[in-house]
């Protein structure tokens, strides 16, 4: 026996297509073969449908090499406009002003964020001066005014926004005149105190755990990991309060963060376009299961479940 | 301009209440303090709102010590009747049996899974002998006749299934007369093969990424972790196929794994009762963040975005 809320819950469910995700406008699928699973769709994308990301829209991290010796570089690619172009510039400024280097990863907490940045940031007598010309950005910019519905809705209901989608490689919320991008795991944000415009840019942190979507509109998205994931999600987890490390020898530190146009030998990379073809069939494989290993397909997915194929150009 | 399936979907949608998660019978909360945080609300929550965990349902698995020298200890919660039963009477087996000791973590993929058992477990010629009496669990047990509905039943839809709360403690999914456990961040699973009934419950797996949801209800899960978590979140990722470490020296050591009611000392373990008044205050506070420094409440919540608080008794 079913308690009645969820009797009633299921019968407003019924309402809501089981259909995956299809592109805005999409025709019909061509035949495919059956049962590719996502990875096999991706990998026989042709190159028409991937798009090219400007080194200039990059950020690369050089960490202090682990303990073998072997380099941790980290890429984070920034959000296109209208998205948090304020902190972004900043970031920008921080980056070509060489700020960051020697600074460090200051908080790892668990299933939550890495953190980095001038771990003496907090203390006004200590703290790292920042290059002039920053912008102070209102908490206004943490969503946008939308100018057209993203290229891929979702038709699934969300628990945090009135509609989700993909947008030009984006997970994205919207509702009826804003926009903003989401809290997906690899996306990078700035740190701020209190009141919310008191984030520089100068503190970021990425998320390493399940989506903490609770702070989409709380706080500033500026982009998100591309490449080298694993050398933040693996660091050790700080033992002190929220994850910050209690003492400075457990921070990893920075060697240096620059644009990628400034950075020579940077892998040309490219994520697979919204409107394609081959990102619809990814979206609706990874919505619906059919390769062999799966008996019961989903029949749907959550927006964070359905991360943006990126690679490193042929 | 909202693209008409946005505009269809907001329709639905807003019939969908925007409230949070009551517990089943729950009476108008009392006046409470305004603005605490979650995490103030569960350190606030009477000895009484917590629930014992029996060691007997607890399996303990040592790592090798770290680099530092450091123990490594993980500490996995198995589930209650009537989820998973078959493979939990395998895996109690096989930890009194102490098959893993010796064995080994073989595969840690980023934004995903952590998994562990023989190395050698594909290769018939070399694979470690399975102690006798195990069972052959049959797919159907991937869910369970429900036989009452959650304690707490989620008001937001969900993408993955008709219905979601929490029961006793655990993440559940449920549809007209079935029920079944959650893939959220730290459940722990079974390994398979296939057909889909070859998992034994030897080969086991830990999620350490955003929930992988398609996974419920194609695969058995068993547990959770509850303690260490982070020995296994922080490992280095695999730099194989799908995440297997290449190489034997790459993988880590499994010293033992045992039943906690076998390993002296362990501490007692306690869960926030789902029933209890602290419970329904820390979810409400979870989907809808009042403390200071939250300037828009998200007004929901995914149901693995809300795990159930696990503390060492006082």
């Amino acid at each position: 026996m079913l308690h009645s809320p969820a009797r009633a819950l299921l019968a407003i469910i019924s309402l809501v297509s089981l259909a995956g995700m299809p592109a805005r406008g999409a025709t019909p699928a061509p035949a495919r073969p059956p049962a590719m699973a996502p990875a096999e769709i991706v990998a026989a994308a042709p190159d028409a449908d991937w798009t090219r990301i400007d080194p200039a829209d990059l950020i690369v991290m050089d960490l202090a090499p682990d303990i073998q010796g072997s380099p941790r570089r980290v890429v984070i690619q920034l959000l296109p406009a209208p998205f948090s172009q304020g902190w972004i510039g900043n970031i920008r400024t921080l980056a070509t002003a060489h700020w960051w280097d020697g600074t460090s990863i200051n908080r790892v907490q668990d299933n939550y964020v890495v953190q980095w940045g001038d771990p003496d940031g907090e203390d006004k007598t200590r703290a790292k001066p920042l290059p002039a010309g920053l912008a102070r950005v209102p908490q206004e910019d943490y969503t946008s005014k939308v100018f057209a519905a993203p290229e891929m809705i979702s038709r699934k209901p969300d628990a945090y926004a009135p509609g989700t989608g993909i947008d030009a490689g984006w997970p994205v919320g919207f509702g009826k005149d804003r926009m903003w991008p989401l809290h997906c795991y690899g996306m990078v944000g700035v740190g701020r105190d209190m009141p919310p415009d008191t984030g520089s840019g100068a503190e970021l942190y990425a998320v390493i755990g399940h989506a903490p979507r609770q702070l989409d509109r709380n706080i500033a998205l500026v982009g998100r990991v591309i490449d080298g994931m694993e050398h933040l999600s693996s660091l050790p987890r700080g033992t002190g309060e929220i994850g910050f490390y209690k003492t400075a020898p457990e921070r990893t530190p920075i060697l240096s963060i620059r644009q990628g146009s400034d950075v020579p030998g940077l892998p040309a990379y490219q994520y697979l376009a919204t409107i394609s073809d081959s990102f619809r069939r990814y979206a609706d494989a990874r919505a619906n299961r059919r390769d062999p290993f799966y008996i019961r397909p989903a029949g749907g997915i959550d927006i964070c479940n359905l991360p943006v194929p990126v690679r490193r150009a042929k």
